[in-house]
């Protein structure tokens, strides 16, 4: 086995993924148009053009919560690790590659919430982002020496069932706006909010 | 109390806010729209187009001070803090969301800077960005534990008094604009020198 | 020879690689055109647009994962050295240097894959990340005190003629182009491949 | 004195610059613009539209090496200091102020090589630059508590005189282009080519 797995520091895959999931939080408020006001604009207009650019602020809220989201569990996902291996540089690289279309389908909901094309775009994204953390973290429940010792099975089963119903919610949301776009903007904002709020079982996946 | 609040490494929110920061600090210069010049212009026509890009270059300036500053003392914030919890890297991702947003006001106030609206749009973000972060240090305050021990309840009251002078300030801001931008181009430079300038106080606080 | 070469901790080299690569694999995706869709689209045109998109995308993925090979490749380079030089340093900045092309060509590329001079050119730069890489891993093996001790001398042998061979098929991608676009192709994602799957040799270099 | 000069780790401003630097040598590539290029465009178009990408490349392979020249030596100073105070973070913003700005003055003369104006802007970036740093150095030479013991006066002087030539250098580069933009640029090249060459007082330095 150990000629399999070599073990890897840490800390590089830390400061890399920090690295381009601040870059992704940070940029896609760059692709919130800001427009050019006229020098003569009435003060009706410049409220009217700062009116248009608040679909695209509220889709850049979600987007930011939901980056945060991943970030505040990617970070507290390592520090369940005790070393890396090369397996795991390409299980991390799949979910920032996800990640790092976010962007995307946040622009576009930000142009028009209420296509259920653009919802299901949305909800392809992030559901290949749990995705693709599952995946990763299911190859590190079947690789125990990858694990700190004194982690209990239980608190493992807890994170991985709340990241397996998130991601079939992520999953059911991509179809949910074909019947109404609300459906799938409830998933996202319920999602957001569960991560965000610190529940009991929150509480005792962290001790 | 242990139950709720588990101690988190602060490196890793050290680095995030460093790279996030460090990308809206450059990323403003992007904003500034680049004239594509003939090849045939005179210099005149040259120095025209040059001199329409100072009044953004003013804006990136006057942000770039406000990013500088935040920096600085998010980072003496840090130094303070024994380690962090759930809540404080929320509370910091908060700060964040608000600072990211700061290139927006600042590309209007670089369109405009005679216009109340954008002074207001520009003051509010930047209250949004002082109220966070007063939230933020509210809320080690009052969890004496995430504080390094040798640190005298003086300084934390002086930091404290100044952090909520600002956030007073800019919320003023916002609606001097409506009088005169130029009461609210003060305050912003105002506080920029303020916290530039070494003090006294500042020195104290540092110690 | 202690005179030439001075050592230099290694941190920081890995800390700006590490910015530098996060910017060039997450910036990509601002190179991908949204497109602006009018509200009374229908879904046929909202499918149309998006299926526009597709090659842009897949020509980012193909360059996100050249860009992931190589900072993989580079993160374990890395950690086969004590110490680096100043010469060290320039020999990364020109990896650099070439990576932070990688988006031209992939724009290109995403613009239309089956024209020879932009496999050419896709190739051309590929090569010369390949070659750069080379270069300093070369230098690096002529300066036998850069390395840690423990180092056998094969592994260094088996790595440089991996490095070799993808150096080579990277320089002929740029000329088979010319007989048809789908040589270049193959050649491309066949080294991607080849890096990602870890085979036995993979395996041994990692020991 | 210790009561002015409080210690601060130098970590953070090492993190923090690398970040700042990182994004500002990557994202000079997005100003380059890349043409839309027609689906039944000849060959010769497609060659001549990348010919018209070849001025822009070559200023942005010029910038690339300045800010390479400055991120080795920003490395190389830092690593001589023991920490750092307020006042250094400042100096070191300042530094990164008009770092941020080369971006646009590279824009320029990729445009357009032979106009003096745009060499003088070029100059007076440089020049900035150059001065703040020499600022910042300034500012430890004269704190010589910030210094790590065993650094001789002698190397110090020396990096000082080198700084200094190398800003009067830039100064007169402003002025230089309304004579002959050749003469500017010569200077521009020449300096990269000193700061690059490793010459016998470089390497006494480095020891």
């Amino acid at each position: 086995m150990a000629k399999k797995h070599i073990p890897i520091p840490l800390t590089r895959i830390e400061a890399f993924s920090d690295g381009v999931i601040a870059i992704i939080i940070t940029l896609m408020i760059l692709l919130i148009k800001i427009p050019t006001i006229d020098k003569n604009a009435t003060t009706e207009i410049i409220w009217q053009q700062l009116y248009g650019m608040v679909q695209p602020f509220i889709a850049y809220l979600l987007s930011f919560v939901m980056v945060g989201v991943l970030w505040v569990n990617h970070h507290q996902f390592l520090r369940q690790l005790k070393n890396a291996d090369r397996k795991l540089l390409w299980h991390n690289l799949h979910l920032l590659f996800w990640m790092s279309l976010i962007p995307i389908p946040t622009n576009f909901l930000g142009q028009n919430f209420q296509r259920p094309e653009f919802t299901a775009l949305y909800g392809f994204v992030m559901f290949m982002c749990a995705f693709s953390f599952a995946l990763m973290r299911e190859y590190v429940n079947s690789n125990h020496y990858l694990f700190i010792e004194n982690l209990s099975p239980e608190l493992r089963k807890k994170a991985r069932v709340k990241l397996r119903s998130t991601t079939a919610l992520y999953f059911v949301s991509i179809f949910t706006g074909f019947i109404s776009v609300y459906i799938s903007l409830a998933i996202f904002i319920g999602i957001a909010v569960i991560y965000f709020m610190p529940t009991n079982i929150e509480v005792k996946e962290d001790e």
